[in-house]
């Protein structure tokens, strides 16, 4: 019931559908993240007015509150959230590490103590995917281990060998039909590791393949060196989605790159701190010179708030702590990141892809050499 | 530029139409409280949505930030905030009483410091219309003095004596021909004081008058005997609002007595607690009754929230600390109320307002009768 079939490509960039039980993803896409399932500070007649396609939740959060087999009960996230397009859940693997302070790893998982409650817990590739199954997700993610950074080539090896393992157990406990498991590639900033992680994933024929173990710390050149390797190494007709990724600049380096699916917290997160991102640039609203500025974040932009609010009225709402602020800035930031992605679409489907890429990196560090990012 | 009629009457009820520069505002209305110049945790998008005709925004939190002069050069509160429709700003003065430490009050004004930084300032009545015409809502209140509660009848009956004597500051100093402005009685609840003040402010000929000293801890017994008093000394001709006024209960009461407007924090600020309101009354989010309820909060209730969220989800979200939670919750209250007034003018109009205030009396009290208000 998942399935996913290209376009159009300009280079190494794809233009591509992915159709899922809920409703087709038109690709490259980027994933507002909706970590608890909501996305944080805007609703779901919100998604629809910045064109979201796709929402990711986090099953670690999910799974300690309200719970799995909660969520399960009440018809599974779409009926829970109220959001009926398709949803992604991640493993929970890289909350625990991020989000948890006693843990242990083993072969058989991940034990830790719940960063609410205190309380007990284990995450294993039969239990994320069996709580991957109550969330019901359209797509759900295998459990894999990502290593630390930096990290010794031993361990990223250790991890890299234990994530295929975990995948075959996640393939094995994997039953729902009407939802697609996606495999996981590690192997850290190392050509070897990486080629053979993939060749070991892709061999097990999930039906989308991702790349995890980037956004953690690594330099920018070495994630981009990867995706290079890596390109000629994952199969051709799946979706590849690049995990955690990332800047508008990233997402412009990543499609170049054969990327067709992205996730993170930037645009949400940074709305929320008073940072917007627009076409020439991120802009703070902190920032004094928008006290008394009567334009919208973008003259130019057709979003929500572009249209109803001004910088200085985004910035008073900011430093008086409202969260009526935070939603404005949180719908802005999402319609600017879901439209750089369509436009990336229709160059691709053009075939100038690459014209659109350098014109938009040139416009975007054109604000940050006047010095205007902050 | 700013007028009143009345279109029926049902008993003391009264069904009107208040013009404004920025719209027609049709009476009883309830005016959902703004205080920074938003209306907490919703956009203008969603005031439309739920019906608001008339926004409330406080003059203290705004002359103080971000300065009554940038919001002045910006255009006024319109334009500012992009909100359209009607506004109408307080003095101040309630503000500057339950906010601030230290302040100091003479027959000037009032001297205090800011409790954002400290800085001193003045509210006094010609500051106060400063501050309001520079605002420029379409209805402006006069600066008065409302004496704490409790407070010997002397202390009252001096503040109304000053409150008299700063409505004629305020009338001399108020010169905007597009914005109203109103007076306040005084009088706490005392007959004699509350006669004798609405008789004064009523002969300073405002083309509005409102019921302050209210909802400041006094029984709700009192209160309404101040409407009865006053009924028959207000001018019938002008509308009638009772200040920082209240529950449901309390606005069915308040029209039942001839008030025509009314604002309060109730609804936006019980909804970011996790307090919605309903036609059974109030629910708390925080009930683990609600954990696993797939009923929207009111399956009756048309609003944007009952159509696409459940008690459990609602609860999740609260639980969750999410700020889509708050923005749900808000959307629902401000509707409750805003549909409660739709509902109790339509009543007015076909002459059942007293039946329609028995029936929904009845049903709010239902549920808190079974327990399930808390």
């Amino acid at each position: 019931m998942v399935s996913f079939t290209l376009d159009a490509r300009a280079g190494r960039a794809r233009a591509g559908r992915l159709q899922t039980p809920h409703g087709l993803v038109l690709t490259p896409v980027f994933m507002p993240v909706g970590t608890a399932g909501a996305v944080k500070a805007v609703t779901r007649d919100h998604l629809a007015q910045v064109g979201a396609q796709i929402v990711l939740a986090n099953t670690y959060h999910l799974m300690l509150r309200p719970g799995d087999t909660v969520v399960r009960d009440l018809g599974g996230l779409h009926e829970f959230t109220g959001w009926s397009g398709p949803f992604l859940t991640d493993s929970g693997g890289f909350q625990v590490w991020s989000l948890t302070a006693l843990r242990r790893l083993d072969e058989e998982g991940v034990r830790f103590k719940s960063h609410l409650d205190g309380s007990s817990h284990l995450l294993s590739p039969e239990r994320s995917v069996e709580v991957q199954q109550n969330l019901g997700a359209d797509v759900a993610m295998a459990f894999d281990e990502c290593p630390p950074w930096p990290a010794t080539k031993e361990v990223v090896a250790a991890a890299t060998d234990r994530t295929t393992r975990w995948a075959e157990r996640c393939r094995r406990a994997h039953s729902r039909s009407d939802q697609a498991l996606f495999g996981i590639v590690q192997g850290g900033v190392h050509e070897d590791l990486r080629r053979k992680s993939a060749s070991e994933i892709a061999g097990l024929d999930f039906p989308g393949l991702a790349i995890g173990g980037v956004s953690v710390g690594e330099p920018k050149e070495d994630r981009l060196r990867v995706l290079d390797w890596l390109d000629p190494v994952l199969p051709d007709d799946k979706p590849r989605y690049l995990m955690g990724v990332g800047t508008p600049e990233d997402l412009l380096d990543g499609v170049a790159r054969g990327i067709d699916m992205f996730d993170c917290v930037l645009p949400t997160r940074n709305a929320r701190n008073g940072q917007l991102f627009t076409r020439f640039g991120r802009m703070s609203l902190r920032n004094a010179r928008f006290a008394r500025d009567p334009l919208p974040p973008d003259p130019d932009c057709p979003c929500p708030t572009c249209r109803s609010a001004s910088r200085a009225y985004l910035r008073h709402l900011h430093l008086s702590g409202e969260v009526t602020g935070m939603v404005l800035a949180t719908v802005h930031n999402l319609f600017f990141y879901l439209d750089m992605m369509r436009r990336m679409r229709q160059h691709i489907v053009l075939g100038r892809f690459e014209e659109f890429r350098r014109e938009t990196l040139g416009s975007l560090q054109a604000q940050a050499a006047e010095g205007d990012a902050s």
